[in-house]
């Protein structure tokens, strides 16, 4: 299916051929590094600041020096695609995603919102054109947590959002070597370790494909992110029952750890069904892992304890401030009721970011233009994440995937993926035009 | 604390000096076999047909034949203190327990029987009486199901209850010897392999410690069971659902296994609370094992399997079908509601066993006349059910205990064990002397 008509500026009707052509190259060259890093299958394999995530980048910059756009390296191993604007010295209108995945994910996962990126300066400079403001694609490293336990390090480094010593200095799970070795190993990382100014950007637009399946559902195309999902995690919390005879304890005198630890996740999800029946979709709770002890468990036992992980994810801290009220609720009635104790362990988490509401306006009035459908709907952590914390105007795109990332089975359109290009390049060229902008400052809603 | 007073038999008022001796020295004996099967330490480790077993039976029969009782030993290894009636025919008024523990258990589950038996047929022969029935205490082997995998084997295969070529042919899970084997090795076995009749025994009255902390909870120090809970058990149930992004997956699209197995368990839990409600204590419910694959399992995943055990119990048939009833509906419902699918896996189980009528109001009516406070119960499987099952009338008294039974922390205050040996004493000649019965046939509610 071709790229559905649209207008990008009033002044240059090309743009649109220019456009169709390029996001059909940047399609070729997504599949073709899908198939330089399907190895070993099953599904796409691109190690943060490793091999396959080289491989990616090396086919992005071949494919952006063969259509003269320039390319740098910031310190941290980043790679950014320049398209100089009138004014030399405005922040630029930038886009990008990362080029990792998970181990065995899907190919579109990152690797697509930097092809998107890409495509919209080859069109631009195809056509001649010369926008007020630089634009930029940013192809980011390392996003995927798998791999050094934590995400978000090519945007987290390059805005200065955690400092290099720290991060330099975690080592990649599978290699067993530190983030600066395999930088150093990369030989794409020039200088001093410092970070770039947030305020050489003015704007910042994110297309990712939808990690959940609910465009595919609902039957849109695309999605504009609403805010990026915090969260409030214990990733090893423990109920203490007392084990029993599982025919001769009554109930009474029962202090049944299963049981608490059921009602403990009935009463989040209740939470969780009265958010949505508010029409509240920000919401969600997952107890991922639930073990009773495999030593001292039996059928004909009372469990006297289970393992189990919590996991409460929001974009409104008040939200997730209630959904902490209703826990301890929940935990203070079950202990009291079921004669257990609940250890919740150690808590992490991040707080919900909010995304830049005049950048949403944006996206959903070019996509409006276009006539193309879009939801708002919220999403996760991304790498935009990390400039909406730096003060950057930011906003995101989704694209439909029907089954979901994470996984081979990950799925993208190419007309879907066509639709979503179509309205980043209209949305980034009237920010780099100045006929729109972000609203700036007081778009966050939370700290890093 | 001495024995309390208690009349015993009109005609003998010397009977209860008799009875507060021979219960002293069964308390002594049980202490001793206590220290003698109290390696590996912790807790009281005999096993079934074998070493500890065999410690405890020769000991019990060093006690009885220096008192003078003769003894006996049945084709499977069980062996009998007899001492005769008047009528040299009529079926005997029979008592014990089982000498065997589970592994690291507590001194008393069994032991406490069979030297209660001991002790009123001692007390009977010092105090010269000769009631019309023959007394009889049989001193079980094997009854605790870790050893072979099956329960109550000694009274299963003395009265029939299961053929010898299937049991014989158990292997002992430590050992890995065959049931058959072990007993040749014990030279306990004379004779063909031919079980006893059950209408040799006019009645069976087993003592018992409770498993369970209802006795002490209440302050009573006695409990007359009402039956032996049956039960309907999936020892490998599933639920299938589907992993998924913790964050990404809307509510709508979860299949998410911890919670449907959470609200099955809660479902049940509430059928058990209305059953409560409603003064019936005879069902119980426990969900021992609840476990997400730990290969795929996560915090930040949906969880897509949980693995678990099903045991529900009851005395009732008609509150097990109703709970089975229970179970069905919230599968289908949490199914449908859920989008997962539940593999309950295959059923194993027995039925309850309903026990004497006529002879639990006698040993109410005895523990009234003694004035020790005794309440009725539902207890768990012993070898009176395969007394119950053969036609048999019989019942159980259960002795307080604090802390469980299958534990080293397994208690009972010897003021208690006389209390209780008063009482069986007092039953079991009121029935050896023909002033009173069980209702006999009739009394069993399933099948074996």
């Amino acid at each position: 299916m071709p790229t559905p008509p649209v207008t990008l500026r009033r002044t240059d009707p090309a743009l649109a051929a220019a456009l169709e052509r390029s996001t059909a190259q940047a399609w070729t060259l997504m599949a073709g590094i899908g198939r330089a890093t399907g190895e070993p299958a099953p599904g796409i394999t691109r190690a943060a600041f490793g091999e396959g995530e080289e491989i990616a980048l090396q086919a992005v910059l071949r494919h952006a020096a063969a259509l003269g756009l320039e390319a740098e390296a910031d310190p941290f191993g980043n790679h950014h695609l320049l398209l100089p604007g009138e004014d030399g010295q405005a922040p630029a209108v930038a886009s990008g995603s990362h080029l990792d995945s998970v181990p065995n994910g899907g190919n579109f996962d990152g690797l697509a919102g930097a092809v998107a990126a890409l495509a919209v300066l080859a069109a631009v400079r195809a056509s001649g054109l010369r926008p007020r403001r630089p634009l930029r694609a940013v192809l980011f490293r390392g996003e995927e947590s798998p791999w050094f336990g934590t995400a978000y390090l090519g945007s987290r480094l390059m805005l200065g959002r955690s400092p290099w010593a720290e991060i330099g200095a975690l080592r990649r799970r599978d290699s067993g070597l530190t983030l600066a070795q395999h930088l150093a190993a990369l030989r794409h990382a020039p200088g001093p370790k410092t970070p770039l100014d947030p305020a050489g950007f003015a704007a910042f637009l994110e297309l990712h494909i939808e990690q959940g399946p609910l465009l595919e559902s609902r039957g849109v195309p695309l999605g504009i992110a609403t805010a990026c999902r915090g969260n409030i995690r214990f990733p090893q919390a423990r109920c203490h029952g007392a084990y029993a005879h599982s025919a001769a304890m009554p109930r009474g005198h029962r202090q049944d750890a299963v049981l608490a630890v059921a009602e403990l996740a009935l009463a989040l999800d209740r939470f969780w069904q009265e958010r949505i029946a508010a029409g509240d979709d920000n919401f969600v709770v997952t107890i991922g892992e639930f073990a009773t002890d495999p030593v001292q468990h039996a059928m004909t036992k009372v469990a006297g304890e289970v393992a189990f992980t919590l996991n409460l994810g929001g974009t409104d801290p008040a939200v997730l401030e209630a959904a902490r009220g209703v826990l301890a609720g929940a935990v203070a009635r079950i202990e009291r009721e079921r004669g257990v104790r609940f250890a919740l362990g150690a808590e992490v988490g991040t707080a919900p970011v909010a995304l830049d509401a005049g950048l949403r306006a944006l996206l959903a009035g070019c996509a409006a233009e276009a006539a193309i459908a879009a939801m708002p709907l919220p999403t996760v952590g991304h790498d935009a994440a990390m400039f909406a914390l730096s003060g950057v105007p930011t906003a995101m795109l989704l694209v439909r995937n029907a089954h979901g990332s994470h996984n081979p089975q990950e799925t993208m359109a190419e007309a879907d993926f066509a639709r979503g290009v179509a309205v980043l390049a209209r949305a980034m060229l009237r920010l780099a035009d100045g006929e729109a902008s972000g609203t700036a400052s007081g778009t966050t809603s939370g700290q890093d």
